[in-house]
This record gives structure tokens, C-alpha cells and sequence, in this order.
């Protein structure tokens, strides 16, 4: 039976302005099916993340996205069809499959992944977000037994698992995130120490008071505001782990940057590194050996937040966009 | 005979205006005399440095500078009475003298320096200017043969060390700098592969045709539009030395700092790192060693600017802000 294939379009990119349902629409073409070196894959979970909105900015790590085109995303996605040895029907992988049913991609590069109860880990700790905050935090934050550490966007997928982790190496644990609630969550659900409202107001002084000696390791997920506030408040030699800049791609392009760039990176020396998680590909392997050990303690929890329905997905991004997610956002499909 | 000490006060702290000679007065006070464990010390050569105008701003890697006080200032002294096992009469040591014909300070922490020819190499080649651009070129940068090195001041005390340090490690040297003339000077006498002229407008076109496959180094001594187009400029795990940022310095403080922090940061996954040359004390010995070898061989040209008269020191740093000295500027006092 040749099912349809329905599919979220691009429909027209945003220009300057905050991403809304006017920029997606549904469409529906027929089932594809795999051609010699290729997998057809039956997506089940997609992801979304704040990334999705900054691709729509411009080349990042990878080329922009163009208007027209099927709205990429990773999945969690199963394996329909395939020629290739690695994989056989019914294997899980993850893939850039797009907002839609069913696609068509290049078997080379798919990776069969672990039979898992829920499957829904694969995509939170065990994926992208778990491993992010495993190699952002212990590689380019190198985080000691007693230092600060300032997480941003700290609710959001990447920022729950950052704190939880930094908590189990003997950090004192502050987040930064949007409203009293979130606040108390990360307190009492996840054992953070402090949780400081951005949406309160008065940062600055908040972060004082919570960090008054300083921050050693600062985990930014946001840009703008809360990266001047920490860059601020760093001690001398801390270490910035920049993961993202979610404050700057919902809208126009800043027309500048945080104040002290770069004179309090020289005068407090401090370092400041970059990351995306593929660039630690190498260490994959170890670090979900010690991200397993951890939920199977107990010592970290796991938080998904799972919407029901392709359909759903355009609203499950905007939404995550303004803040209203837990943990890791993702779309059930089927 | 009790010589008069003669001494350039700050008489006011800039407030947010450019650095000039109102802000100095120059007065007298009776020549003071070592108490135990101090050392009286002759001004010889006095240092000018970008950082003197930035410790007018707050507290940097020293606290702030205060309306009243004797200009701050390191300089090249020589030892005339002391009491302690280490130093005596003759020794030339570096230390802060401040602005003045003679100095009383601790004796534990001055260090004896070699005997040398011309002495003013002390300070320039084998001062603070060359171990920074030694350090913060190869620790920080960590440029490797084939590398495009930017740096940014480049007919600086600290930046033609940069470049000719670069050309020696055999990278592709870039300098930035004021004007053509400083320009010819850095390719033609110091081996630079290209100087670019910021002065001159277009500098993010200059930067293109100059690395058309993207920095690998930058080298900042200036922060601003310059930190800013070498952050566009840069290649995906490129590293920037931050090292100064002297177009901040003379002035009120900037309302906003360069765009593209941090999100270029993170999709180029480049590194940053602050530093002050005395976080590389225990490396001060080998680093000497290579910098004298290659200035023996001929490989590292040095560049010294000096000014006679303790008189024109407030002329000579407020010159310097403006851009007007090649290579390391000092004032001879005696």
C-alpha cells in the first residue's frame, strides 16, 4: 500500500521576525522508497531544539535552510527498508529525516542504535542533549570539586542534565531560568542549589548574591543578557562553555554583542570555548557509559517532554522557543 | 646631597574623556631612602604601555588607579641602596617605580636582571612586550606551520614580536595596523606576508582578500570593529590570544561589545583566551632562551621608541594611544 507521506514545509522562512505557524505548512506526498545504498526510515520521535531556529539564520555547522524545502530535524526513526549490511528492518538510528513520515537517506552514515526501555531516552540523556551537556560541561568547562557553576536556559534540555552533572562532581550548582516555577523545579526536583528568574528582573544582583565569590564555569545556552551578567561575574581563569545563543535567533540579528568582549576576558584570562557535540564523537562511547551509570543510580533524572502528533510540530518549536518546555522537547509521531 | 624627586602625578582621573595633559601634573618631593627589606631604586627607563590607560578605568589585574597618586608605570631601575642578600648597588631591576626620578619599594619580590647591551632590550624584546607576544602567540594561539596568524596593533611593542614570531613558526602573517607607512614598514622590514590598513575603510574586504580561507590565529590587541571583523574572519576551531583591547581603553567604556559573541563562537567552535604575561612566570626562563637565539640570529628584528625626559612621559603614552610608535615605547630618564 503506498501510504502518503505527510510532510511540515518551510514554507517561507522568517525575516527578522519571531518564528509563528504562518512559516510551516502540511503537506502530503507519496511514501518514498530506498534506492541502492539508501534506507527508508518511518520517523517515530522528532527532535526539537533551539538550533532548528538558528539553522533558519544563516550557515552554521551546517548549510541554512532554504524556504520550500521539508523542515529539517533529527529523529528518533526506524528502518523500513534497507540493502545495506549494518542495518535491517525494524534497527532504530537517529537522522536528520526532516519534519515528515518517511524519508530517504544515504545508509553509509546511520548508526544502529541500542534496544532501550523507553526508546525516549535515545533521544534526551543518551542523544544529543544528554551527550552536549556530558562533553560541554567536563571538556570545555573542566569543572573541580567546589567551583560555581552558572547554567542558562538550566530547564531546557541541555541546562537540566548540565546542572544534574555538575552536581554529581561536587560543584555548587546555579541556573538561570525563566519564572518561579522552573526555579523550584530545579531545586527540588533536580538538586540544584540556587535558581535564579531572569524574567524577575535585577540579575545582576541575584547573581551576586548567589555567586558572590564568583563564577568558576559558566555553561551558556542563551547569549545576550545572561552572558554579560556571567562574563561579569566571572573569577579570574573561569571557563565559558559556549553551547548555543538561544536569546539571538528568534528575531533580527543583535546589532551587538554583550558589553566586556574582550576586556574582561584578558584583564579575568579567561577561557571561552565553543563546542558542538560531534566534535567529541571519539569519546561517545565512554561518556554514555557513565551517563547510564548515573540514571541507574538514581543521581540523574531524566525529563521529556513529548508531544503527540507530526502535525503538532511547528507549535512544539515555537513554544520551546518562548520557554515552555521542561527537559527535552520531542514529537511522537507514531 | 638630598636630590630632589621629581614626579608625574594623575592629577585627575579621566571621566570618560581621551587621556591628555591635563590629567598629569608633574611635582617634587624630597628623595626618600630604603628601610628594611626595601630597595631605593634610580628610574632609568620608564615603560609605556596601553595598559596604563586601562588601570585609569578600574580595577584590572590591579586595582584601579586613583586621582593624586603617582602615575603608576613599570620601568627599567637601577638599585643604588639596599640591605638585602639578593640585590645591590648597580643591579638593574624592572619593577613599579611609578612616574618618578627614584622609588622605594619591597625588595623581596625585585629580581636582579642580566647584564645586557643596549639595556633598553630589557624591556622591550626581553620585557613584558616580548614574553607577551612570545606566550600569548604560542600558548594561546598555538599556531601551527601553513597558519594564517592575524594580530591586531601590529606595529606595536607587542604585535611586530607577534608577527615575526608567526613568520618564524612559518605561518602566513597578517598585520593590522594604522596607515601605510606602519604598513610597508611591518612586510617590508619585518617579513609580514600582508598589512592591512584599518584606517584605510573596508577592513572586512581587506580581511577576505588577505585570509580568503579564514584566520586560523588572532592575535587581539585592540578589541572593537577589529576583534569584530577577525571574529566573522575566523575558520571553524580557530583560536583568538586576548590579549588587549586598547580601542576600549581611551575613553568612556563601550555601550556594547562586538556582534557575534557568542553565537559565532559557538558554530565556528573557536577557542578564546585571556591572558597576562605573568601567568606564564615558570616558562620565563626557555621562553628568554628562544627569543634571544633568534634575535642573535637575525630572525627578530627589534623595534625600540624612545623619548628622553621624565617631562614627556604623559606626551609619550597619550602619543602611543593614538597610534603614534612603532615597536616598544620608552622614556629615558636618566
Amino acid at each position: 500500500m503506498a501510504e502518503a507521506n505527510r510532510q511540515i514545509v518551510l514554507d517561507r522562512l522568517p525575516a527578522g521576525d519571531k518564528l509563528g505557524p504562518q512559516h510551516f505548512r502540511l503537506t502530503e506526498g507519496p511514501r518514498p522508497s530506498a534506492g541502492e545504498g539508501e534506507a527508508l526510515l518511518r520517523t517515530r520521535y522528532i527532535s526539537l531544539d533551539a538550533a532548528n531556529r538558528a539553522w533558519m539564520q544563516g550557515a552554521t555547522y551546517r548549510s541554512a535552510l532554504e524556504s520550500g524545502q521539508v523542515m529539517a530535524g533529527g529523529a528518533l526513526a526506524e528502518v523500513l527498508e534497507t540493502h545495506v549490511p549494518h542495518l535491517k528492518p525494524g534497527d532504530l538510528v537517529f537522522a536528520d529525516t526532516g519534519w515528515q513520515d518517511y524519508a530517504v537517506l544515504p545508509a553509509k552514515r546511520l548508526r544502529k542504535l541500542p534496544a532501550m526501555e523507553p526508546v525516549t531516552h535515545l533521544m534526551s540523556v543518551y542523544g544529543i542533549a544528554g551527550l552536549t551537556a556530558y562533553f560541554g560541561l567536563l571538556e570545555c568547562g573542566r569543572p573541580k570539586a567546589g567551583d560555581t557553576v552558572v547554567i542558562s536556559a538550566a530547564a531546557g534540555a541541555v541546562g537540566s542534565i548540565v546542572g544534574q552533572i555538575a552536581r554529581i562532581k561536587g560543584c555548587k550548582v546555579v541556573g538561570v531560568a525563566g519564572g518561579a516555577e522552573k526555579g523550584r523545579w530545579l531545586v527540588e526536583e533536580l538538586g540544584f542549589d540556587v535558581a535564579l528568574d531572569y524574567k524577575a528582573g535585577g540579575l545582576r544582583q541575584q547573581m551576586k548574591e548567589a555567586a558572590p565569590e564568583g563564577i568558576d564555569v559558566y555553561f551558556d545556552n542563551t547569549g545576550g543578557e545572561i552572558f554579560e551578567t556571567c562574563l561579569f561575574a566571572m573569577k579570574a581563569f573561569g571557563r565559558i562553555a559556549c553551547c548555543g545563543a538561544v536569546s539571538q535567533y528568534d528575531g533580527a540579528a543583535p546589532p551587538h554583542g554583550p558589553r566586556g568582549v574582550p576586556g574582561l576576558i584578558v584583564t579575568k584570562r579567561l577561557t571561552l570555548r565553543g563546542f558542538v557535540v560531534m566534535d567529541f564523537d571519539d569519546q561517545r562511547e565512554a561518556a554514555l557509559n557513565e551517563l547510564q551509570a548515573w540514571v541507574a543510580s538514581g543521581q540523574l533524572k531524566v525529563q521529556e517532554d513529548i508531544i503527540e502528533g507530526l502535525e503538532n510540530t511547528p507549535a512544539a518549536l515555537i513554544g520551546l522557543l518562548n520557554g515552555e518546555n521542561r527537559g527535552k522537547r520531542m514529537v511522537k509521531v507514531r
